[in-house]
């Protein structure tokens, strides 16, 4: 029985993994979730479950919940989450983190100092804090494991592998909603053209970093954080349908590749039951749906974000802070109809060669930057 | 540095196969070889390596061998391949077998008792005599490696997994010279014909059992020995493009597939290498060629030889040395313009039909039967 604490549990990630546990109550209990957005599912959440805990966006919101659950501890707001995740402190825990944004990182690292393992669907704990978590892990018991689809497959083929053994990492990419548009019409594209994925729904945000491929250069660091892989040797791969998630290239000429259904349920199933398998509820596959895949080079002269993100890896440290930062708010630019869709490469240009770099951030380093990055850029436009 | 005896030196494994001892000599010394058909080139091999051991067509041969190379062990003949094997017994050696045909079965055997790992490309030794394999297997120190592209790639899968979360493993099939025709047109088919593999040249023996589809039926068998694993969740599905060579589907959904170039060269390559991984000479995949794959179900009512091999392997004991004599023997009628395609079939199912099970047969009933089947059913026509 493996007790779960739920990090974002009225989002899209966090919605699957309590199905899973509704379906596997032999194997998992939830004891803790956060929810910001949706206090109505929060507490639908901890009516059907037996919660030791729960962070919620407010105190007010905490007091609601703690007057009708008298023994569940009620935390709220960003230092809540923190206290969540090390609640129960001898108990043992994993921790799902399905939190969006830059509020993932701090209860990544208060769970792996605290030996707990983490699932961590939470992009920017390793885009931004990379560098921590590499060194929090060295010392720590715990693991943390990839949910993100492309990760979490590549982590299934090299499960036991000899890292030197290994040539190429190689994630595909959808190629996001402009995938057949030249640089010439990228100019007049509409944020309404940018919304549209191709191949499924997600937020806003993912679907315009879709599209401008920043969305694949996270990925690439994120492997390169994950697997300690040279990133030099991590490359993507245009793929429209999806079906292949990554592929491994070894040192002979071998290729193993993980494929599956797009469901999510997939890849939580996995981390959830690792080092098993078992029977899961995510669609399956029909090997036949495997008829005329395609693949193209992802060009880095068409896509520019990938270019930055991989500067910014080498260049390291504060640099991937001020990668994220300068495209969440350009982004939001885009969103709001401010800026157009290629201003939001040239503002993560610009902020880019602006920086001072600092070589290894704090916690504290990396949130100053990244407000100030944000506040500033958004009050210019 | 690995001893290696190569028994079926001269045939396209055995080339490949030095090819690999030529380019790697600080990891590999060629110690001892086998050649039947080609004593020219055995003895431009014997000048090239510090062999210590070699096996003939012919006393004559082994005579003309021995004068001009004196320290050099001669055998000739089926006996000779079962000495060659045993030769040096204090010495560790890896025994490649790549023999065809039935004379394959004892010097496998042989090996395996003997504690030497064999790397296995005959495919007579697990068709006929995968009892008797198993059997020793459980005894032997010795493993048991395929050098077959398919069951070298479930093999580069399964390694390390637990084969109760495997649901099923899928090996591809090309189609085979046949695969657009329907039965009907199957009636009048000439050999010219069926000797036109679509994507490569073999022998041909193996070009007909690819378009009877029962070069599939034996791989079929020979995987559900290899891994231990239920004959009925072993599946071929055709891919025409053979560059997917086998899936693994976990009970999870997810699948994972080993994709390579068809150069055999990289199954030979990892088998040797095993249990790491080196740079190999093998030709490399680009990605790209993965644009348009083909995929279809295969289908036992269109290719009956892989039911009567998957009713082979439920009969069991001597019933796989009946598919597999009167398959061989059917085939040579055919090549010999003696009997129609669907001939080769209608003789499989006929022997089969008459044969009396053993069940458990040892190798002097194998062979006796396998005589039996080949000389009786050569006269009838």
């Amino acid at each position: 029985m493996k007790n779960i604490y739920l990090l974002g549990a009225t989002g899209s990630i966090g919605e699957q993994t309590i199905e899973i546990i509704r379906a596997n109550p032999q194997d998992f209990s939830l004891k803790g979730i956060s929810g910001y957005n949706n206090f109505e599912k929060v507490k639908k959440i901890v009516d059907e479950f037996d919660l030791d805990v729960v962070c919620v966006k407010s105190e007010l919101e905490a007091k609601l919940l703690k007057t009708d659950n008298e023994n569940l501890t009620c935390f709220y707001g960003e230092t809540g989450l923190v206290d969540l995740v090390g609640f129960h402190p001898k108990d043992e825990i994993v921790v799902m983190n399905a939190l969006v944004g830059m509020v993932g990182l701090k209860p990544t690292i208060r769970a792996l100092e605290m030996n707990r393992d983490v699932l961590l669907a939470n992009k920017e704990t390793l885009v931004v804090g990379g560098h921590l978590i590499q060194s929090i892990l060295k010392k720590s018991k715990a693991k943390l494991y990839p949910i993100d689809s492309e990760h979490n497959a590549l982590w299934q083929t090299l499960d036991g592998v000899d890292s030197e053994t290994v040539n190429r990492l190689v994630i595909t990419a959808s190629g996001g909603a402009f995938r057949d548009k030249t640089r010439e019409e990228l100019k007049t594209v509409s944020l309404k053209d940018a919304l549209k994925h191709p191949n499924w729904e997600m937020g806003k945000k993912i679907t315009i970093d879709s599209a401008t491929m920043m969305n694949k250069g996270f990925e690439i660091i994120e492997a390169a954080f994950l697997f300690d892989f040279d990133i030099n040797r991590v490359d993507a791969i245009i793929h429209r349908e999806s079906l292949i998630h990554s592929f491994v290239e070894f040192i002979d000429g071998s290729v193993i590749a993980q494929i599956a259904d797009h469901d999510m349920r997939l890849p939580i199933h996995y981390a959830m039951y690792y080092p098993t398998r078992r029977k899961s509820i995510a669609k399956k596959l029909n090997l036949l749906e495997l008829n005329n895949l395609h693949f193209e080079v992802l060009d880095e002269k068409r896509y520019p974000c990938l270019q930055y993100a991989k500067e910014a890896f080498h260049i390291g440290g504060s640099m991937r802070t001020v990668l994220n930062a300068a495209n969440e708010v350009a982004v939001r630019l885009f969103i709001e109809n401010k800026i157009s869709f290629l201003d939001i490469e040239e503002i993560i240009n610009q902020e880019m060669q602006k920086h001072q770099v600092i070589e290894f951030p704090s916690v504290e380093d990396i949130y100053q930057i990244d407000n100030e990055i944000k506040q500033r850029v958004y009050a210019e436009y």
